[in-house]
C-alpha cells in the first residue's frame, strides 16, 4: 500500500510519464519487480535520433527543477534543437521508491526497498532510451550532484553511447568525506523514533529527522558566505517571507525538506555515498576515467563545500578529451537551483559551447 | 551531587589548580556561586609582572592540549621567558560546570546551568590574573577557536590591558553559518532522549548524541582533503589502531567526544554561537575593532571549514595594527590538535615574531 505523499504527484512536480522496465535486477542482488521510471521529455527527436540529451536527477530532487532552470528556448538546453529526455533516478519518488511500491512492487515497499547503485540507474536509463525512443547515442548526457554521479557512470559504461559529457558539481568516484556527510544526513533520520525501521505510517511521522536533515544542508548545502552576505534576503518564495537567517532556514529549507518522503531519502543517500566509477576497473579510476571517450566539461562551483573544486579537478585531469570549467555561485552545492543570473549565464555558455562542440 | 566523569580529572588532563573567585554574576543575568577556575601555569612570572601570557581553551578542549603541543622551552610559548597561564574557560568541566557543580553551586547544578557569555570568561580571567597574580597588563593573550574568540574580547574589552593578542582560527563575531552549524552539534545532543532534559545520571546515558556530536565533526573539523588523502594514516595513539576512515572516526573522533560531558558542551555550544565583540558597541563591529590597541596577528587556517580565511581577513582589515597570517594544515579547524610538524613551525615563527615585537 503506498503512502500518500502530495510532495510526490504532477501537481506539485509538474507533468512527467512513468515508463515501465518490468523486472529490474539490482547491482547489489535485490530486484525490482516492475521498476516505473518516471520521464519527462522536451522537444523532438530527430529522424537521426542523434539529438537526445538525457539528464539523470540529483538527491532529493525531480525533473521540475531542470524544467524551471535550465531547459528552455533559447537556453544552451534549448528543446527546440534537442530532444530533452530527464529522468527521476531510481528511489526518488516519482520514479519508484519505498513508500510508492504498491501491487507488484508491494514485496519492496519501504524497509524491504532493495539497495540500488548508481549504476543501476544508468542502465536503466540505457534501456528506456534504447527500448522507448530507439536511441542508440546520446549527443549529451547533462546532470548535476548525484546526477552529476551518472554522468560519469554513463561516460565510463557506455562510452560509445555518449558523445558529450557534463557532470556538474559532481564526482566520479564519492570521496571520503561526501560518504561522512552523507551518514550524518541519514543518521539523523533513522535516529528519529518515528522512523520507525522505514515503517513509518506518513512522513510527518519522521518530521523531527527531517528538520534535522535540512539543518545539516543549512551547514553543508550552501556557503559560509551565502550566509555572511544575507544572500537569502534575494530568495523569494510566494506567500512566505523571512527576516532573519533562522527563519529561512526553517521556512525555506526545512519546509522544502519536511516534504520529502525518509525512506527515499536514504535510498537515495545510500546510493550516493557508493558512486564510483572504478568499479569496473578494479578500483582503478585512472584506468576508469581513461574509458571516458565523450568531450568532457567538469563543472564544479567554486563555493562548493562537499564537491570542491580540487576533486573534480583531480578527476578532469584523468579525463581524456576533458576541461575543467568551474562554475562560480556564492550559493555552494545549491547554486544548482540557480538562484543566480551569473550562475545560470555560466552554464548556459560552457553548455552551448560543450553542445556545439564537433566529436 | 556532582557527576564521576574520568575525563574531568587531573589523572587524565594534567595538572591544573582550581581558584575561586566566588560569586561571579554573568552578563546574561544568571549567577555562579562559587566561581572556580581551572588554571595550569607555566614559567615565572618576574618582578615587574610583564611577562605573562594569557591562553584561554577552545571548545570541548582543556589547559592540555596547549602543554602538549604549543608550551615548551625553545618554542615560541616559552616558559623560560614568559608566565604563561592557561584558563579552562567556563563550563568547560575542570572550571565550572554544569556536571561538577556540588557544594555551593548546587543550585545551578546539571539543567539549572546559567547562560555564560564569552565576556564572562574574559572577565573571570581579568579577575583571576589581578587578583591572583597582581597582573595589570599582559605580555599576550593567545587562543584557537572559541579561545580565538576571548583573545579578540580581551583586546576589546581591555585594550590598555593587552599589548599583544593572536586568535588563531577563530573570529571577533561568530559568523551566521558558524552558528548554524554550531546548532547542529548542540541539536544531536539535545534529541538523545538519554539526554533527558540535562538530568541524566552519566554521560554514557547520551552515548548516542554524543557520537552524533563526533560524527558532525568529522565532516566540520577537519577537511576534504584529510579525508581524500588519508591522512588519518598520520595519526597515532597508543594502543589503538585503524585501518580505514570509519574505524578513524570511531575509535579516535567518537572515542574522544564520547568521554566528555554533555551539558558542558551545551553550556560551550550556546557562548560560541554568540561571541561577538560589537556587543560592546551596539552591533558595530569596526568601531569594536577599532578599540583594539594590541599588535595583533589574525592566525586563520586556510582549510578550516567554519572559520574561514576570507572571515579572518575582513575582521584583521577593521584591526589597528594587525596582520593576517595564514596558517597551512591539512585537518583544516583541527590543525589546531598540532598533527603537522609544518603546522607548528608556522605557528611559533608568527608568535616568536609577535611576542618579541616592541609595543
Amino acid at each position: 500500500m503506498a503512502l500518500s505523499n502530495p510532495f510526490y504527484t504532477p501537481e506539485v512536480q509538474g507533468a512527467y510519464e512513468l515508463h515501465s522496465l518490468g523486472e529490474f535486477r539490482l547491482e547489489e542482488g535485490g530486484v525490482i519487480p516492475d521498476l516505473q521510471l518516471a520521464v519527462a521529455t522536451h522537444g523532438t527527436l530527430n529522424a537521426a535520433k542523434d539529438n537526445a540529451i538525457c539528464i539523470p536527477t540529483w538527491f532529493s530532487g525531480t525533473q521540475q527543477t531542470w524544467e524551471l532552470v535550465y531547459i528552455g528556448p533559447g537556453r544552451a538546453l534549448d528543446p527546440e534543437k534537442y530532444f530533452i529526455v530527464v529522468v527521476n533516478q531510481i528511489g526518488n519518488g516519482l520514479s519508484t521508491a519505498p513508500h510508492n511500491a504498491d501491487g507488484p512492487n508491494s514485496a519492496i515497499a519501504m524497509s524491504k526497498f532493495p539497495k540500488v547503485r548508481i549504476g543501476d540507474d544508468v542502465r536503466a536509463q540505457e534501456q528506456l532510451l534504447r527500448e522507448k525512443f530507439g536511441i542508440e547515442r546520446l549527443h549529451a548526457v547533462v546532470g548535476g550532484s548525484m546526477g552529476a554521479q551518472q554522468v560519469w557512470e554513463w561516460a565510463v559504461r557506455f562510452p560509445e553511447k555518449v558523445a558529450r559529457a557534463a557532470p556538474i558539481a559532481g564526482t566520479a568516484r564519492n570521496t571520503p568525506h561526501d560518504f561522512l556527510f552523507t551518514q550524518t544526513l541519514l543518521d539523523v533520520i533513522t535516529d528519529d523514533p518515528g522512523w520507525n525501521g522505514g515503517e513509518y505510517a506518513s512522513n510527518a511521522d519522521v518530521a523531527r529527522g527531517l528538520e534535522r536533515h535540512a539543518d545539516l544542508w543549512a551547514v553543508m548545502g550552501l556557503s559560509t558566505e551565502f550566509w555572511k552576505t544575507e544572500f537569502w534576503r534575494n530568495v523569494e518564495l510566494p506567500d512566505v517571507t523571512w527576516d532573519d537567517e533562522i527563519e529561512f532556514k526553517d521556512r525555506f529549507i526545512r519546509a522544502v525538506f519536511s516534504a520529502m518522503d525518509p525512506n527515499s531519502l536514504l535510498v537515495q543517500g545510500w546510493k550516493w555515498q557508493r558512486g564510483d566509477v572504478s568499479r569496473h576497473t578494479g578500483g582503478d579510476l585512472a584506468a576508469a576515467l581513461g574509458r571516458v571517450t565523450a568531450k568532457t566539461f567538469v563543472m564544479p562551483i567554486d563555493e562548493d563545500m562537499f564537491f570542491p573544486v580540487r576533486d573534480a579537478r583531480a578527476e578532469q585531469e584523468l579525463t581524456p578529451n576533458s576541461e575543467l570549467r568551474v562554475l562560480h555561485s556564492i550559493a555552494g552545492h545549491f547554486g544548482l537551483f540557480g538562484f543566480e543570473q551569473t550562475y545560470l549565464k555560466e552554464v548556459d555558455d560552457h553548455l552551448t559551447e560543450l553542445l556545439t562542440s564537433p566529436v
